[in-house]
């Protein structure tokens, strides 16, 4: 199977899409993704693990001796994130679905070596779970960039899959008195909770409250 | 490689759980899963879906004409879930984390055969969907069954990872006067939104008002 040719989305090709621009926006908002490796036994592995993406590039990381990231360094990986948009409830047991939007993401990842292209790698996942954050914390030292695996994907291969709006049901179905619609979910934030250790007089920054704010 | 041997979490062991009651209940709770296969290319692809469990089993369902689940039944797969449950603002951007409850399921998938069988996978996923809704809906025909691919896997190698708690730092990090803690994240509903075909008359029943209050 040619390269490209993977990347075309077979099942219900109609909610399938290939703007970059819906891609990227799928991939910043998911926080988290899975990624597929084959193992030294020859089996597919599926390992939730956050990702950040800068530019054209898709980045994820990890500790240097993870074993996921150095099959993934070997191959070719699959890199898939998805958001849950709803509950869809047809009137047919059979046409219920979900409302979601997914990415797969196919290529060759390579491994970051500079020091500096691993903090920039850093400060995106950083800045990526919490916007705002990186100028707070303290910076990640010549250590910890060691201990860091960083690997990165070209968005070459990527599609988009994408279901939205009510049930679609058989023509008779619609005669039928059964309740019917969509219910909506997000991902919600509760109050932030102060580490135990916090010294005293540190308030609380506005990125973290704005950050709950945006998902009440 | 052993096949009990890839179960066994090696990155952070302190993270991981085997007990079956939790990694059942990770699996009950997470509405989507990542199901890893092999292509006929040789590469590595990961695919989102919906999953519900029955017992010791664990069915997936799609299309008949589904690729995937024509290569899962092929082959081993393997399922990974994951819930998000918080951000983890640590004092120094290297231990920076999320929260989160994961499974990883390996396993030969089989094909789900008989009309009385595929129609109780169905019920299950209905249920996990939104429960008390199979007793509303009209129920499966034939011609959809037929339609309908299911695939099981039994729970015998399955593992979790789990992250609790506040951040985790370097002993000399903890005098920094930088805030730290955690944010917890969740999946909440919005309002039911009727379908724009629902016939007069047809009020919403308690299990979808319940499901959004459970979630508000």
């Amino acid at each position: 199977m040619g390269e490209k040719q993977r990347t075309r989305v077979r099942r219900v090709p109609k909610r399938a899409v290939y703007e970059r621009e819906v891609i990227e926006a799928i991939l910043d908002e998911a926080l988290v993704s899975h990624v597929g490796t084959i193992d030294e036994g020859g089996y597919p592995v599926v390992i939730p693990t956050l990702h950040a993406r800068v530019g054209e590039w898709l980045y994820i990381h990890g500790s240097a001796a993870s074993r996921t990231l150095r099959e993934a360094e070997r191959a070719e990986i699959c890199l898939t994130a998805t958001l849950l948009d709803g509950l869809v409830l047809a009137r047919s047991a059979f046409h219920h679905s979900v409302n979601y939007r997914s990415v797969v993401v196919f290529g060759r990842a390579e491994r970051i070596e500079a020091s500096k292209d691993k903090r920039g790698a850093l400060q995106a996942f950083t800045e990526k779970l919490v916007p705002g954050r990186w100028g707070d914390a303290r910076l990640p030292s010549e250590q910890e960039l060691r201990g860091t695996a960083v690997l990165r994907v070209r968005l070459d291969e990527a599609s988009a899959k994408v279901r939205t709006g009510g049930p679609v049901e058989e023509e008779a179905d619609y005669e039928l008195p059964v309740w019917a619609g969509t219910i909506g979910l997000r991902i919600a934030a509760g109050p932030p909770e102060p580490d135990d250790r916090l010294l005293p007089g540190v308030e609380r920054p506005d990125y973290v409250t704005n950050l709950v704010h945006a998902r009440a």
